[in-house]
This record gives C-alpha cells, sequence and structure tokens, in this order.
C-alpha cells in the first residue's frame, strides 16, 4: 500500500491562509485535518465551503472530534482525539464513518484498534517546536505498535523530509505533518517534498 | 397537545449537581437540555453514563450542539444554536433526528422551520438574571412568532410559575426554565410547581 501523507492544522492559521494551502497542496497529500479547537460548529461549516470552493475535495478531509461535521459534510473521516467520543460509540452508531484514533501508547493503540479504528495517529516520535515541553517517544515504540496492531499507524510529531525513510522502515502506513507543511515558506515546495521521499520509498519498496 | 416543560442546563453546575437534580425531576419534565459549551464530547459522555446509571432515561436529554453525541447516545433530540450546524445540513444527515433551533426573531424561526426544525426555542421573554444586559423581547413577539409558524414553540427567559399562564395563551407550546429550577432552593418542588401550572393550563383547555 502506498505510504500516505496527512497534513493537519495547527489552530493559528486562518480559515484564508488553511484554503490557500489547501488549494496549493490537496493533489500531494492523502488528507488534510481539520484540527481546529476553538471553532465552533458553524467557523467549521465555514471553513468546508470556503475549501469546497477552491476546489479541495472533501474526500481529502479528516474533520478532528466533530463526528456529526464529518458526516454532514461527507468527508473523508473523523479523527478522535483523547477528549472525543469514544471510537466504540462512533463505531457503533457511524459504521462506515472512517475513523482514526490518536493515540501516545501501545495500550491506547491496541485499545482503539479494538473499538474499530480505521487506522491509529502516533506520536511525537521526535522532538517538535508544538511539543517543546514533552520528550519525544522515539522511533522504537512507533515499531513496536506497528508490529503490535493490524491498523495503518501515521507517524506524526517532528517528522523532517530527511527522516521520513528512518520513519517508514518502522513498517508505519505513512507520516503526518503540522508545521513542517504549514509552516513552511512555500507549503507547497514542503508537501512536495514529503511527497517525493514517500514515492522514492514507494519504489524501492514495491 | 399537552404543554411542554423543558429544563436547560446553565454550564455552572457540576456532573454531581446535575444527576441529583434530574434523578429528581426527570418524571415531571418534557425534557432535560444539556447545555455545556465548555465539555469536550467525553465529559458529556461521562455525564450522560451518570444520569444513565442514576434513572434519567435518554429519552428525556436534548443534547446542546454535538449532534454526534446525541446520535451516539440516542437522546431525545438536539439543540443547534447560533454557532451549530446548520437546521437544513442536520436534517439532511440524519433525518430522523429531532431538531430544536433556538431563535431570537421571527426571521430567524422561519428560517429554521423551512429548514426543518421539529420546535424553535424562543426568547428570552421576560428579564433574566443570565440575560440580565440585554432587554427582554416580551410577550407580544412570542405570539407573533407562534401564528406565524406551524411548529411548535417553547418560550424561555425569566419564566416563573405564576406567568405560565400569561405565556401559554400566546399559543406557545410549553416553556424552558433554567435557574427558575436548577437554581432553585428545591429543584423538585419548583418544577412540580411549574409542572402543576402546565396541568391547571391543559385541564381548563382540553
Amino acid at each position: 500500500m502506498k505510504k500516505q501523507l496527512h497534513v493537519i492544522t495547527n489552530g493559528k492559521q486562518t480559515g484564508d491562509e488553511i484554503t490557500r494551502i489547501a488549494r496549493d497542496i490537496h493533489t500531494y497529500i492523502t488528507a488534510l485535518h481539520i484540527r481546529e479547537k476553538t471553532k465552533t460548529a458553524k467557523e467549521l461549516t465555514q471553513l468546508l465551503e470556503q475549501l469546497k470552493r477552491n476546489g479541495v475535495p472533501m474526500s481529502k478531509i479528516i474533520i478532528n472530534d466533530r463526528v456529526d461535521v464529518a458526516v454532514c459534510w461527507q468527508t473523508k473521516g473523523v479523527q478522535l482525539a483523547y477528549h472525543s467520543l469514544d471510537a466504540a460509540l462512533v463505531r457503533a452508531a457511524f459504521p462506515d464513518m472512517m475513523i482514526g484514533c490518536s493515540v501516545h501508547s501501545l495500550e491506547e493503540a491496541q485499545n482503539a484498534e479494538q473499538k474499530g479504528a480505521d487506522f491509529l495517529l502516533y506520536g511525537h516520535v521526535f522532538w517538535t517546536e508544538s511539543k517543546r515541553e514533552q520528550d519525544p517517544r522515539g522511533i522504537e515504540p512507533l515499531h513496536h505498535i506497528v508490529e503490535q496492531t493490524s491498523v495503518p499507524v501515521i507517524a506524526i510529531g517532528g517528522i523532517k523530509a530527511e527522516n521520513v525513510c528512518e520513519v517508514l522502515h518502522t513498517g508505519a502506513a505513512g507520516i503526518a505533518v503540522m508545521s513542517g507543511i504549514l509552516e513552511a515558506e512555500s507549503p507547497l515546495e514542503a508537501a512536495k517534498n514529503y511527497k517525493r521521499e514517500l514515492e522514492v520509498w514507494n519504489e524501492l519498496n514495491v
């Protein structure tokens, strides 16, 4: 399976900025996670309308936390975090929903898998500015989680183009990037760089 | 149709307090709206679990804003406010969901009805501590909205047992109460008082 590239918004950019970047990069990425914790459902709706108007397909959008917004907008899926609805409840009520779960340990990963998660987001793997107070978890536990679960694991946290290969060697299904793309001088060039690394890996490992 | 008594939480009470009150009053009321804007989906889940454990039926619960929580918990319905998902989107995605819409003018009321709202919550009718900065809208516009729409209109805002009758004379389908019950010395006695007023009205107007 082709390695995935997820991009996750950081709650710091305006709707216009997110839209401009999304319009440029969406063909190079697997999914854009709308992770805007302070936005109301109405504000998320306005952002999704704007993305749609600018040609960003909903099939590339994953909504953080709000399953109802994901359903109403028929997005690719929903990403559940610690503060979200329980994955098992969501799976039972929305059998066709693609559910991602954010996990930080093997126990959480196995729990999420058991509850019906379609993929896991695990991190943070490397040191990152957005989690500067916490030590990174490193490559080893990522590898362990990949081995001990059977759903795709997407790695997140401080991943740069130059260590994509190291991450994928763990068996991770892909990577997720926040500032590495959204705060790059050229988000488009940054997305292309990551994408290129994933493609090189794909070609070497068919 | 019997006049309705809705009770709406105010975001100021703990889960234990809400549960204790709900356990006491649920047989006297039509619905308890969980309107806890700062609670995450996980925290709402914990509250709903606690309510359920204490014998409060989900068929008496209306969830503010979070349609996904309402679906997962099979509550009576959802209440949409200004910052919520658009009622038309929710109606299309969840055809069987009971949808209440909070409205503040005839225009908003007609708009909500057109979008598929099952009932409207209109206010605030009388002066109330929780909206102390705003003038109350009064009985006249309530009467006007009841006449110009064909969905049940529940009146809210500063309604006391002694003016229930005046409110119902507008044709309103019922009343909604926050502090009048939740912050009463005895929420149970307060709920019974309101309920009695509604029943007197029902008996005089069969």
